[in-house]
């Protein structure tokens, strides 16, 4: 017997669609698109975890059993306890995209934007010009196109322009709606020189361009108009692949065969274009006005949005296809924009340190000066690390992991709405906590994770390996099945009405994750021979959000004990990049040029960061003096 | 009732298909395929001349009724007698590309190779670089992009190479079968300088171009390898937009409503590709292996090429799109070409004047000198004239119509298979004819109506207006229901078995072409202020045939009456211009800079041209002393 697909269920914000028999249970179909879910009990409808909100199409009223009266008239239930048996629209929670912070912060940008190693100027490859152009006739009776061009020439100066073969099959009938004023919109994106649209000047057409940095999380988007350079909508989402897999090693395993491949491919483009509808909708404008995309993301993201096997980054010798990525047209890979238009990707230094962090470099000032040493960290599922100066730049990435962007941790979530951003033990040994949007607490996001490590640890929780000090802990550690967990926050304080914990399991996990980065960073300083002090200013990029504490950070061992003035949160430096390719072409250059000053250091291969790695897997690292002030703490306690 | 179509019936050269009803008659089919089709009797099996060949498929004994048994056996039938009851494949005989002549020749660019105005060499803008690269390693892990570069610029110089989209996809793949050799083929067209593919060495892979002339009748390539510039294969064909109508203005006409620009532009390219097919599998070679195609036409052709709306063209100030192309890519065009094979197109003087007539003066010498002043005379469907040297030129156009290629005249043929060419009144006042092949005659082509036209007034058949001088035509006209008729040669003597008439009607329009061409050239040399005795060469290409006889032109008034050691033909020149283009981008550099020097005079707006035409519709003019041999001649007779 074949059972019948009777229902549709669709996912946002993944416009995922699947058909479903009747009776179907939503986690198993959740599951069967690979769409990331947690549920501690694992499906039996008592850890409260799998919540899913119906956007539209009923389900019986058992599906919310024992969630909170507020939660269910949200429209809230348990997907384990749903069956299906109508078609539904259905909402991840953690994935709500009206929610996602951070990645498009540009406090530091904005406040900053002359002391950046990029230019900040309106000057795009993409431009356009007004034209008055000679009508035909028998004493000129020169060709449509050769009309144009003098035109060009007395605007521009001599310059031989070629014509886009889309612009020469409509150009005879728009010069001749309107010959007196025609706009020509031109590129000049690397050696060519090319008239990529005419329209009646009365059309008062847009020129619009997108920049957009591609994680391996999150994309998010600027749409820009290219004449003045303002910023007119921004949109961010989760990237649609995170059904593929969850960080950069397990997509390029993903992508093994062609059609997945192409399926990761064709996920990436449709973010992009989701995004693009949804920044053209708000300003009201229309995609085909996109001439100019400018897109960072790191190496296996632009393999993956090029539809370029991404398998040789991860294969020894660790080889990627591009370093300096060609102009490629839009149109080639699907997006929504003008047929016309022209795509840069910012280099990659190599198959891990890929665009966003060479975009990223521009909206920092660290190529501003051949005296200072700085330090740039960016860490989001993957964590990438650059040191230098003008003259020179060492760069290497580490697998951080995903933990301090939720992901494998319980109690872990994006930083979006009702995300736990800080957290401080009070005098009386309570938790106090600050959320996003001041909601309801849901989870902790990055910077929220490393202020419970922080407080655990120096307040004793935990000692300095990550195990529970068990009488210590005063009645705050649950036996799950998870093992031993660390009681952060009251069911009832929860806006999802369960407990929020912590196992030693994932507190490891964090540990670990903290333990790359700062291996990867005492690696870079050996390697150039430096002492940590060398370094003038620390930017912090990427996942953690604003709210990092950098203290609580040096506390773990996360970042380097440093003075806490040198640090410098920078938001989202690989869109801020972008944008600044988008508007200038001065940027491109500098950006491409860029990629030959940085060395690039394999740690794959590199047998001395197994040895920092294993001495940083402590709080805050095996070797105490490397964080002074950590160690005063201490001192000062036992005093 | 609707009536049920039951066959397919399929017309060959222009693979052409068509459901008709049973019964139907092949006659009114081909009508209503708009193919062209004689027939004197109006279709009652009476004149013999709608013959067609049936290559598949069964009809009645009956269908060839009255047809000589030579013919029968080859398997001709009588469209107007045949009746549809079958499937059929139907070749039309007037159209068999296998015998056409005249398009390819290249006798006199074969003797005058170094002493034409294009440079003769092979030195493509498409051209294979073997490389070997190094294997990426810990040590140089650049991008596989980056490695191909690396040793690009040590072969080539410091360059810089963008590489397109496709190859981008494929080069991690073939970078690594055989890292040691890799080919690169390279495209520097225009400003672009691209690496358009990489290919294994071993592959041995041909780099292929073509060079095409699409005429309004027929079109012609060369498949040329570009790695030693030898023409591997030649194919030639009727344009298949015949159907649509025999001149470019009745094209223009057509076009008028998108759907009908949009069948005439997909007409050419099934015509251009059916010849691909036809060159690379006469060559055992690849259509994927052509890189580069450089072609020419008259300006209506390639508007049509391009899908560019013509209507502008035939619309005072008669300006087109372009005068220079840009370069488009064949896959734009759905041309079966490698994917990113570029194509050129050879520059238009104006609306009338073509990249034909631009191409076909790189293969005279009329650029060789700035002394002497030649004069190109083409003379296809449309005629164009160009009169100058190395450092003016001038030019125009006139609607010569297609008469000399045999079009509205019963007897007139294009030079194909059994044309006659030369015509000669013997001393005993019989026709002495050379036939195409030496086959028995079919009709008579360009060549054999000017010997006929001037044998005929020479020997006082007919006035210097045309008309019959019936007393002195001993019994050779017959009355016909289009006139009275000239027989040219009796039904029992001719392949098709029907007499070979000509009507005054049919004489009315040669002297209307004739008077047409010269009458152009005498506006073009009163122009610029010169005498005819001041032009050094005439250069005759296009259409009439290598057996043009000069003397006999001059007796009609076609040519000017100059030493017959001044007048050269020089074949397909429009093709020969092209070949030069796809061998060496010095050729490309050339024409685009000769569009400049040529002033291009409009016959349409010229009150003076209808006053030059109506002297010239006299033979050989109403001015006598323009033919001061002619003249002799008489003067001679009469004493």
């Amino acid at each position: 017997m074949v059972n019948k697909k009777e229902y549709t269920v669709r996912f946002l914000p993944f416009e995922i669609e699947v058909e479903v028999e009747r009776g179907a249970s939503l986690l198993d179909t959740i599951r069967q698109v690979n769409l990331p879910m947690k549920t501690s009990c694992g499906g039996v409808g008592t850890c409260g975890e799998c919540n899913v909100k119906i956007l539209s199409g009923t389900v019986s009223e058992n599906a919310a059993k024992g969630l909170p009266t507020d939660i269910i008239s949200q429209g809230f239930v348990l997907a384990c306890q749903t069956l299906i048996e109508d078609n539904l629209s259905v909402q991840l929670p953690h994935f709500d995209e009206q929610t996602i912070q951070s990645v498009t912060d540009s406090d530091y940008f904005i406040q900053n934007k002359d002391n950046i190693s990029g230019v900040y100027e309106v000057n795009p490859i993409v431009r356009k010009i007004s034209l008055k152009l000679d009508p035909p006739s028998l004493e000129n009776n020169y060709s449509d196109l050769k009309r144009l061009e003098i035109k060009l020439d007395d605007k521009l100066g001599p310059m031989e322009w070629t014509c886009a073969f889309s612009v020469l099959q409509k150009l005879a009938q728009i010069v001749r709606q309107d010959p007196d004023k025609v706009d020509c919109i031109l590129s000049s994106a690397g050696l060519e020189k090319t008239i990529i649209d005419v329209v009646p000047t009365s059309l008062e057409k847009k020129v619009l361009g997108i920049a957009c940095d591609i994680g391996t999380s999150t994309v998010a988007l600027h749409l820009v108009d290219l004449m003045d350079g303002n910023i007119l909508s921004t949109a961010s989402s989760f990237n649609q692949q995170i059904k593929c897999g969850e960080d950069v090693i397990s997509r390029i395993n993903y992508a093994r065969k062609p059609e997945r491949q192409k399926e990761l491919h064709t996920l990436i483009i449709k973010t992009i274009n989701h995004l693009i509808h949804k920044a053209t909708e708000n300003a009201d404008l229309s995609y085909s006005d996109i001439y100019y995309g400018s897109f960072s993301g790191n190496t296996t993201m632009i393999h993956l949005l090029l539809d370029l096997d991404p398998r040789y980054i991860r294969e020894d010798p660790y080889s990627p296809t591009f370093n300096l990525v060609p102009i490629v047209l839009a149109e080639n890979l699907d997006l929504d924009m003008n047929i016309e238009a022209r795509i840069f990707c910012a280099p990659a230094v190599g198959s891990y340190v890929g665009g966003d962090i060479t975009a990223g470099i521009l909206s920092t000032p660290m190529l501003k000066n051949a005296e200072d040493i700085s330090l740039l960290i960016d860490a989001g599922t993957n964590g990438e690390l650059v040191i230098g100066n003008k003259d020179w730049m060492m760069t290497c990435a580490c697998s951080a992991g995903p933990a301090f962007e939720g992901s494998g941790i319980q109690c872990g979530m994006p930083a979006s709405d009702g995300a736990i951003e800080s957290v401080k033990l009070n005098r009386e040994k309570q938790f106090e906590f600050q959320t996003i949007n001041d909601s309801k607490p849901k989870g902790l996001c990055g910077s929220g994770l490393v202020d419970l490590l922080s407080e655990l640890y120096i307040h004793g929780f935990i000692d300095r390996s990550g195990k529970f000090i068990s009488n210590n802990t005063k009645g705050l550690l649950k036996d799950t099945e998870e093992g031993l967990a660390f009681l952060i926050l009251h069911g009832k304080d929860t806006f999802w009405g369960h407990d929020l914990v912590i196992t030693e399991n994932e507190i490891a996990s964090l540990i670990r994750t903290k333990g790359a980065i700062f291996s990867a960073c005492q690696l870079l300083i050996k390697n150039i021979g430096i002492d940590f002090n060398n370094i003038a200013s620390v930017y912090i990029a990427g996942g953690f959000g604003r709210h990092l504490n950098v203290e609580n950070a040096i506390r773990i061992g996360l970042l380097p004990d440093l003075d806490r003035n040198k640090f410098h949160y920078v938001g989202n430096s690989s869109l801020l990049g972008a944008l600044l390719v988008l508007l200038s072409d001065k940027n491109r250059e500098k950006i491409e040029s860029l990629i030959d000053k940085m060395t690039y250091l394999e740690l794959n291969t590199e047998p001395r960061y197994m040895n920092e790695y294993t001495g940083a897997l402590f709080l805050p690292h095996t070797e105490l003096e490397l964080f002074p002030t950590v160690k005063d703490m201490f001192v000062k306690k036992i005093q």
